[in-house]
């Protein structure tokens, strides 16, 4: 186990931030994961990092914070914390996100105050984000087991137990073994993702149309300029990094304006600490214009609804549904393994990477290039053992992508 | 166990605090402390606490970070923590110290990184710092054991054991025994207290004058509007507080230059992470001339001369040798709970409380009424059990005022 874990930090500071001597890092951690996130910033000194901060966060606190604090402090951020993150993404700092949470946590909490606290952090923090979105700084979410999260994963296990099994799922869908060639595994399965992104970029698509039995019929315009993207990201100094670990899809951004049908939600979605299930959309023009769920449809409407771009999309992305994660079987009401476990899309803001030489324009000139802007980025799981995706180039050829939930280019 | 931690944790919020509806809680905790911190929180809401930030710490990232970051970083602190503390003093917000540290946290740190450290923070916040010692908003610190300072205080004791037996330890000293009945008993303590300094602030002391086997033989001369204090405090707004829990002591401020002799310290001493014996210093006009430490002398010496202020004293304090946690014959590497066992002195900045209206004065004022200034404040232990001290009037009448370790007022 301390093989393992010791090869996962290395992984994380090495490899998913690429931390570069003399340069800053931040680490945002469950007070839980403390043992790691000293793993970690172990590691980064060993990298020749300059100074490690960090980012403690505790669900139990802020379930209280959302329980109990007056009403007024959900609609300011105090300029200390603005002050903090400009700071950091303005010095380059790499940012190291260790996701854990129970995903349940704010269940029963008056929705109106989440919103107010997201539009308000969205508000207050714009440049980090954008920033962030656009590569200026190397960034990795990761993550590592606790027992609320465990149990909801495994619900007939104890908390240990969950948290052992926990352990071992992601460690399989980290490609960690403990045997040190983590980092070699990790540079194949990257070549894998970048040759697909080649491909589909050669294809010169203009549209995507999704179908499967859950209901998806779905048509999706891209940019002319669109990029697929996937595997390692750059930051505007050219220095790699991988953003998500584990990390499974290839993406790009969809034309604002370009989406219309009937999407179905292949698994349930974790909005804010609470759990969403059987939801679909119906989209016209680009704009989520119904919306649908047997649960959580209350926090989806608002996720939706955060601010104008919300209703709209900013990622589309590709992930078999033979790959490992999916194999595994396994539902981790957590983001990052149920993305990459299944094609997915995401509401709110797309990725400046996702558009030829984006990552040098303003949040206007993205707009004009067809991508949207928004203070939210929420990714939905769509894939399914039956999906199709058939692909429309500019030329006017029909190109199958996807057949029966898998690539076939 | 579970009704002498609600117990505490309401203890602190309370009566420590005092915290009042709508007013904001900062609880700085290590990480290990994370159920207890939570308890705080949910105890402060419970009072009508506008909204609790919470500072997480960590020794081991602490130590790795003197150990390993870049030399530059202990000569700032940034932009946004000054903000931090300048806002939440402004708010009046109450501030919760939660005082557990492995006492030799920082054995074998290159000392200088330390000093330069403390330096920057003390010159960043020295605003923040200002408006705590003059009690413009209610603070507390109190403590609650880890494991690494549990196998200091009990060597023999496995982790869980010492952990358990240090609770104990705490709970006694704090008075608390699980029967709801804690904040009586304070209320009555304080009264204690209370008389005391009445008493010594009806004897229009000049000086005082201690002697011991040690080898102790010194003279401390009083600012002449000099105030005794102790219990509870004041803040500005009148709202009571206790600024340490546990708290034995009655205190006041010596005349800055005023203090002539040689004085024995009767216990260890941390110093920032260090672990100080066996030492003395020999004082001349109210400096600190020559330090003798048997071990830590190195730390020592830091610590008094990180600034102009560091060589002289900055508060009087008298403590029962036969107190509660004297009688525990405990030796807790920890000031707050060492100090109270002991009378002590305190090398550093003085509080503004104990001189008439102080607590409205400037810095410059206070300077001008003899109480010394700098950005450090440290106790250290004097009591013994043939500890004498007698004080003199400025009628000159010679008062006893301990004998044998013992108040004889």
């Amino acid at each position: 186990m301390e093989a393992k874990l010791q090869e996962y930090a290395r992984l994380l500071i090495e490899v998913g931030l690429n931390v570069q001597k003399g340069q800053d890092l931040v680490i945002s951690s469950p007070v839980e994961c403390a043992s790691f996130a000293r793993m970690c910033a172990k590691a980064a000194y060993a990298a020749g990092c300059r100074e490690v901060v960090m980012r403690w966060r505790d669900d139990v606190l802020t379930r209280e914070r959302y329980l109990h604090a007056a009403d007024e402090v959900f609609d300011t951020v105090p300029q200390w914390q603005r002050m903090f993150f400009d700071e950091c993404a303005q010095s380059g700092a790499a940012s190291l996100h260790i996701a854990a949470a129970d995903p349940e946590n704010l269940l029963g909490v008056d929705q109106d105050r989440i919103t107010r606290a997201q539009r308000a952090g969205g508000e207050a923090l714009r440049e980090y984000y954008r920033l962030q979105m656009a590569n200026a700084f190397p960034w990795c979410v990761a993550a590592m087991p606790i027992p609320s999260w465990a149990e909801k994963v495994f619900p007939g296990l104890s908390g240990d137990q969950g948290v052992d099994k926990l352990w071992d799922a992601i460690f399989s869908a980290i490609r960690i073994t403990g045997d040190g060639h983590a980092v070699d595994r990790w540079r194949e399965h990257l070549d894998t993702l970048h040759r697909r992104c080649d491909i589909l970029n050669s294809l010169d698509l203009e549209s995507l149309h999704y179908t499967n039995s859950l209901g998806t019929d779905l048509s999706i315009c891209l940019p002319e300029d669109h990029v697929w993207c996937g595997g390692s990201s750059r930051t505007t100094k050219g220095v790699p990094f991988i953003a998500n670990i584990p990390t499974e899809e290839i993406f790009t951004a969809p034309l604002r304006d370009g989406i219309d049908g009937v999407v179905y939600a292949s698994m349930p979605f974790v909005c804010g600490g609470t759990v969403v299930e059987d939801f679909h959309f119906v989209i016209r023009d680009g704009k989520i214009r119904e919306v649908h769920a047997a649960k959580g449809e209350e926090a989806l409407r608002a996720a939706v609804s955060v601010d104008e771009g919300a209703c709209r999309f900013g990622e589309v992305a590709l992930v078999p549904y033979d790959s490992p994660i999916s194999s595994q079987k396994l539902l981790y009401y957590n983001t990052l393994f149920d993305e990459n476990a299944s094609c997915h899309l995401a509401f709110g803001e797309a990725y400046p990477e996702c558009i030829k030489g984006g990552e040098s324009m303003s949040k206007e000139e993205l707009s004009e290039h067809g991508l949207n802007d928004s203070i939210t980025h929420e990714d939905f799981m769509v894939g399914t053992a039956d999906l199709q995706i058939t692909g429309r180039t500019w030329g006017g050829a029909k190109v199958p992508i996807f057949v029966d939930g898998n690539f076939v280019i």
